[in-house]
């Protein structure tokens, strides 16, 4: 492989702080540092885990900065190969020169992600742990960044590793049959084996499933505001970002594509879906406008359905009722009486009584409020935050967290689908096995037993450099 | 010192990146860190200069990350102190989470450039090498990051050290004669004397001279835009920034308090002083609008004076005249006939003829661009650059960079002027002596020797956190 060749460097640490670190990894990692560097000993015959103080010096011998180096040997390093870590000022024109003194000695520039990909191809690590190292430098609460730690340390490892060994003693079973199909033998018992399938497709339906709560945890509990226009949606929104909007640049430069509005209340992350939509519908494109904003209710796990306070009661109710019919129970529904300002304490009163009759379901709560004024929004913070408190004991399970394992997942149970119905209906068992194996190839995708340049190329591009 | 008593911790690297490193300093460094960290050794034991990887735990033992602590022992640290560095995965939530594990443990968090001020009272460096690793990072050129390197490597102070022993042997020779006042001996030749403090002068005023370069390397060439309103500045100056202007927010986070148009045009950096004066003068109040623009004008070490082609011809010499007469000789002026895409080649060549008559002096160099279409820029930056090459080969030599060694040297200037006079004019002794002490203690100001509390309140203030 000629990953393997190669000795890539790039700058681990963010600009613009105090200290940089740059991460050189490869065959000639400790060759082409030590060229580059004067200290006291050579960093070539340095051993693993030492440090060392010195400088860097361009060519002509001039001093570039006085750095300390950081030597660690194969296989004892994050990529698994001789690598140098230096660190030095943290200005960026000292980190440019030491990179191009670098490159001046045959370095090449590391790809974002490949020092990561390094240890995956080394076997420091599998796939999911690799990716793990992105959620967990993207994670901003405690349940995130538990759910990555757990991956990176191999538990959602185990877990399926745990299935695939009842694929492969299932599999082994269906092969000897095959071997003596001709005698009309049956080697495996035929119930046996219905139950061995039964149970693990309950398991993978059931880290199916857990991806509704851990994207929850990892991109943020899906919010969608929904209401009439002029009921306060874009107000809303702003007073419950207000001092929490800086929480969303802090992680630029992590391995998220896309930066939604997010915050972060007492610990739990919400992510607000737009829904614009409404708010943009005249008469003649009414239908299109409302029919996108309902789209968007589908997707979230929460609705904040806005309702104004200062329209007719029967309006009110009407929209309120035509909300809470397109709420499905595994959605909560939280229902704001808004502008409060604007109205008699009675009137408020009134509106909330009306609408007991639709608070029918677990989770729907009802808050008067006023997005303008900020009344009542500290109370709605908080009981948003409590009825998601369970996301942090939720974490203490297996999650699945990442889109590409929870299609690997679907395609792994959509095959066993067939492996059960073909056990039931007695089909030829070299069919069965044949879907059986396509199982399994899922399944070990997502540990990345089997994997493709394509694939690896997919999942190291969204990595941050240096990583 | 309570200096000396906390142990202070603070991130070193800025938030972002893959690797964050936190920094922590202080009697109790390695005892605190060790609280948290479980490895295959104690840190607590630890010999200065070795690395360890373990993990960071929670008080209840969970995992925070796994780490790499490189461990320095007193006084070869860069505080002096015992310290650590412990480096983990580059996540806002970890770094707060090892924080609020340290702080929990009795660590403080740090005041900005609290390392570098405690590795100034421990006598790892002076003041002016403490202030230089400040520059260090913020240095955005070669030559602004050699000025800054060999500050910190102590040229400026040696320098100063062999004017002050000048001077302290001056000083003794004159105490020397005091003592033996009532004799109305004088031990020390007059002449000699004065030839001293002729030599130590010259060489002060040198240094102070030097500022004007220094702080052009460092802060950039100071350039003025003039020219009436409608002739192009503005455009002229985003045109010049264009794809440069990104330089400006790299160096956020750094310590300089704010930040101006700055660009590096071939590794030269050019700050462009705000000159909307002009721009904004209206009949009434157009002599005050005029008036600032020739202060800014003044504070200039390029004038770029931008002249409209479409003016009519007169016009324009009387527009370039003015600007002109306003120039001093020290000043570089570049006139650009701008709006060339607007007239004919024959009318552009007739202006720029005549010009001529006002590049009577050098560094002055006429143009013709279109600001609005790019023409004649790329010729326009690289001159600019080149004019300023010699920059690049002054950063050889001593410059003074920092605004506060600049008031310093003005001040032991003026007492060094009293000095010589006092000399001249046959003072008594004891008056010269104290004018002598004033001027050492202002060299003494610069590296510290002589410093307070608010002294050092001022100069770490504006390091970045960390530092």
């Amino acid at each position: 492989m000629d990953h393997f060749e190669n000795t890539i460097a790039a700058p681990s640490t963010a600009p613009g702080g105090a200290v940089a670190v740059i991460r050189v990894s490869g065959p000639k990692a400790l060759d082409c540092a030590d060229h580059i560097f004067r200290g006291k000993t050579s960093l070539a015959q340095a051993k693993g885990y030492s440090l060392h103080f010195g400088s860097i010096r361009e060519a002509d011998g001039s001093l570039i900065d006085e750095v300390l180096v950081s030597v660690f040997r194969a296989p004892h390093s994050y990529t698994g190969e001789n690598a140098v870590e230096i660190a030095c000022h943290g200005s960026g024109y000292i980190v440019s020169r030491i990179l191009a003194r670098l490159l001046e000695n045959g370095v090449k520039m590391a790809a974002p992600g490949e020092f990561t990909q390094r240890a995956f191809l080394h076997g420091k690590m599998d796939l999911s742990q690799a990716e793990a190292v992105a959620d967990l430098i993207a994670a901003q609460t405690a349940a995130a960044h538990r759910i990555a730690l757990k991956q990176l340390k191999g538990g959602f490892s185990e877990e399926l590793a745990g299935m695939r060994s009842e694929l492969l003693h299932l599999a082994s079973l269906l092969e000897l049959e095959l071997d003596f199909s001709d005698e009309e033998v049956e080697f495996a018992d035929r119930t046996q084996l219905r139950e061995l399938v039964e149970k693990v497709l309950a398991h993978c339906r059931k880290l199916i499933e857990s991806f509704r709560l851990g994207n929850a945890i990892k991109n943020g509990v899906p919010v969608a505001i929904v209401g009439n226009t002029n009921s306060g949606k874009s107000t809303l929104l702003n007073a419950l970002l207000g001092e929490n909007r800086a929480i969303v640049s802090d992680i630029a430069g992590t391995t998220r594509d896309t930066i939604e509005e997010t915050c972060n209340l007492d610990g739990v992350l919400f992510r607000f879906i737009d829904t614009a939509g409404l708010r943009e519908s005249s008469d003649t494109i009414e239908r299109i406008g409302i029919e996108r904003a309902y789209e968007k209710l589908a997707a979230a796990q929460l609705v904040l359905a806005t309702l104004d306070l200062g329209a007719p009661l029967p309006d009110l109710l009407a929209s309120a009722r035509d909300i809470a019919g397109r709420v499905t129970d595994e959605q909560q529904l939280v229902f704001l009486l808004n502008k409060a300002d604007k109205v008699r304490t009675d009137a408020a009163r009134a509106a909330q009584e009306a609408l007991t009759p639709l608070l029918n379901a677990p989770g729907r709560q009802v808050f008067v409020i006023s997005a303008k004024s900020g009344a009542g929004l500290e109370e709605l913070r908080h009981a948003l935050a409590a009825s998601w408190q369970n996301l942090d004991t939720a974490s203490e399970t297996t999650l699945v967290t990442n889109t590409r394992h929870l299609e690997a997942l679907q395609c792994a149970a959509a095959a066993f689908d067939r492996v059960r119905d073909g056990l039931c209906t007695a089909l030829p068992s070299d069919l069965v096995a044949q879907d059986l194996r396509e199982c399994l190839y899922h399944l070990g995708s997502i540990v990345g037993e089997v994997s493709n340049n394509e694939i690896l190329g997919n999942i190291f591009e969204h990595f941050c450099i240096g990583k």
